[in-house]
């Protein structure tokens, strides 16, 4: 029997500078002695990627994908080695591989590729010579299908081959495909948390690590700002059935356990809150009421690569209806200058923007089929005197868009309100 | 009939910053509007080698040269991509390539690989798209031949490639490769200073530049310490017979040539005084004079990676020599650690080293065989009182060991010995 296949993934405060670097590696080494096969995904170097974005902002604008992505691309391969380094300064065998290297191909869009496929063999060949595997996370390889190129490029040749990054919190997607891939007994996800929590513990000081946690619910945490777990890749753990562990780089404590939840029927339902204060409040004010018209405001907002998130549209009156929505605060002054010149053409009173709201959602599979959440939530944030601007629900969650200074207040309330700090039955009784 | 290819390289300090990106763009810009078909060779931003080799040495002092030539690559990548973003946010359409992009395969020897192949596809099929093609300089890929790999990789299978970079001015290389292969109409190196000088400006105010110089002299001045060509890259010139001009990137002026010199037996015979001070003097005194000695001495050094350059062993007495020579100064605390174990098996009387040494050479083609060089040399230090410790010459090139505090005074009196700041005849008519 094969020893157990383990995959580790670091993110950039992880390994932040050469001192963290060489901790992180004390204890991979640890791992790796107590007879796991190792592959270890790491991010970029702490604030890296921010550094080279800087850089490429002092030059342009507007910076080519293509350009930016092989950028980008090299903050991840300085990390890789540098942890091969560490581990072989400690007497452990170790390789780094780009994404490239990793065999890992993508589908080529830049910026924020998805991964397409996974050629084990280089991975599978350095494992079996006993080396930790190190892959560079966020990125893969595409084939350029270049113009005038004498003869057609194979799929792997070099002179075609094109970096593409997987979009921010990419290095978790590239862990949990490789585990999926590579069928790993493990896939932890290591960070400066602890693991999961009913709400971020900077906020609500009794917040609660979970010791599991399902995909579904995951997904929406960390889409509505919980920031410990890319969506992406909590998709790909589920998809793929990966159990995916959350736990901290900096001391050896139990984790948190992203996985099917076969107990979820029993939970108490509400199972976290999540917020959000890179949010900003568009509204197109009194726009007629007719076909067409949100596709006229979306369209252009997507070619630009603008997110839409929430959009709220009232039943219309008097031929007019407010179409509101909400994206990520970064992007409103792009917004703007492409939604200023529609207000005219599409006959609407104004446009208005607030860029002082956050988002407050609360999460729990099958809280939408039973009753009173919704009005229990509500309810807290009325007699918290907190004013709730815009409301949207999935199946798993209820959102809020309240004012942004009134965020923690109203965390803090939600998760009282909902006892998040008593541990479940279920777990009491597991741990 | 198609439009010149021009190949063009930046070091370091031309792409310093982002503002020096920007300048040197403005001028690329300028030769492509001018009809040239442009393939630019960039090497890494300013000290980025440097720190990155900062960052490798907080990690290990032995770092696996492998990881540590990835880890090198990325100061390339970084600055080819900046480049390319800012030809486009002229209006001139560019496209980055990594060395192995590029085609450019190496004979995978880490740190200082050489260039074995080049294949033009890409870059060629780039041109033809009407872009300035921008290459990473000082790197290429090679494939490794991987151990339990389930079937052989093919030639150009990315997963079975490696990253190999060319050793310190290995993107002058790349430069005149390119040039080479592409059998491009003009191959640029544009520097931080305006040409080839008959000495070192900053020590010798009177200091004249060359309009040309030959392959050899600038082989043996680049060697003796003339840092701002690299010797292998002057050498591959030579061989494929490539017309390199050095010239700088900050003014619009003339450079220096360096190509076949027909007018070489015209000239006055030295043409440039080099000096160098990373230098320190090694000497095992009163070894026993028995064959082999030499071997046992060499042959450790070289497998630790130590650059002997000149090598003195005088007639013996009594059945002992002193055997001297030269390494670079950084490596002398190595150096001593392999020496000393030695001195005492070898029988040798002791070891000493000095530091404080700098080596002073004239150049010139056929200076060997006209009478007197070396006597005004010798005499001019002499009148000078600079003592003289070692001595080594070659066909077009004398070289003396001196203290270092007198190279200044050394250099001078020698620049005006042989009246180098008088321009040639040859190059009045010519120019």
């Amino acid at each position: 029997m094969s020893s157990p296949l383990v995959v580790m993934k670091f993110g950039g405060s992880s390994v932040a500078n050469a001192d963290r670097i060489r901790r992180v590696a004390r204890r991979i080494a640890r791992e790796r002695a107590n007879g796991s096969r190792l592959v270890v995904v790491v991010s970029a170097m702490g604030d890296t990627t921010d550094e080279l974005l800087a850089l490429a902002a002092a030059i342009t604008d507007d910076p080519d994908p293509r350009e930016l992505d092989v950028l980008l691309a090299t903050g991840e391969h300085q990390s890789a080695t540098l942890m091969s380094m560490a581990l072989q300064s400690l007497g452990t065998p170790a390789i780094s591989l780009t994404g490239p290297q990793a065999g890992i191909t993508t589908d080529g869009t830049y910026g924020k590729a998805r991964i397409a496929g996974i050629d084990p063999r280089r991975v599978d060949a350095e494992l079996a010579q006993g080396k930790v595997v190190i892959v560079a996370g966020f990125q893969g390889r595409s084939v350029k299908p270049v113009e005038h190129l004498d003869d057609a490029p194979g799929a792997s040749d070099a002179h075609a081959s094109e970096i593409t990054t997987l979009g921010r919190g990419g290095s978790d997607t590239t862990a949990v495909a490789l585990a999926a891939q590579l069928k790993a007994d493990r896939c932890q996800i290591f960070t400066d948390v602890k693991g999961i929590y009913t709400a971020d513990p900077r906020l609500v000081p009794d917040a609660r690590q979970l010791p599991v946690i399902g995909y579904e619910e995951m997904m929406e945490l960390a889409h509505q700002g919980a920031q410990v777990m890319n969506v992406r890749a909590v998709e790909l753990g589920w998809v793929n059935d990966v159990v995916i562990e959350v736990l901290s780089s900096f001391e050896d404590a139990p984790g948190t356990e992203i996985r099917e939840d076969p107990l979820v029927e029993q939970r108490n339902k509400v199972r976290g809150i999540a917020h959000d204060r890179n949010v900003a409040k568009v509204t197109l004010v009194a726009v007629p009421d007719q076909p067409g018209v949100a596709r006229r405001v979306f369209d252009p907002l997507a070619s630009s690569g603008i997110t839409i998130d929430m959009i709220v549209q009232n039943v219309g009156h008097g031929g007019a209806t407010d179409l509101s929505f909400t994206i990520p605060r970064v992007e409103l002054a792009k917004a703007k200058r492409i939604l200023e010149p529609l207000v005219r053409e599409l006959g609407a009173r104004e446009l208005t923007t607030d860029s002082s709201v956050a988002k407050v959602s609360i999460v729990g599979a099958g809280i939408q089929n039973a009753p009173g959440y919704a009005a229990r939530m509500f309810g807290t944030l009325a007699d918290n005197e907190i004013n709730i601007e815009m409301i949207s629900t999935s199946e798993i969650r209820i959102t809020t868009i309240i004012a942004e200074d009134r965020v923690e207040d109203a965390v803090r309330a939600l998760h009282a309100q909902f006892a998040l700090e008593v541990p479940e039955a279920a777990e009491t009784a597991a741990g």
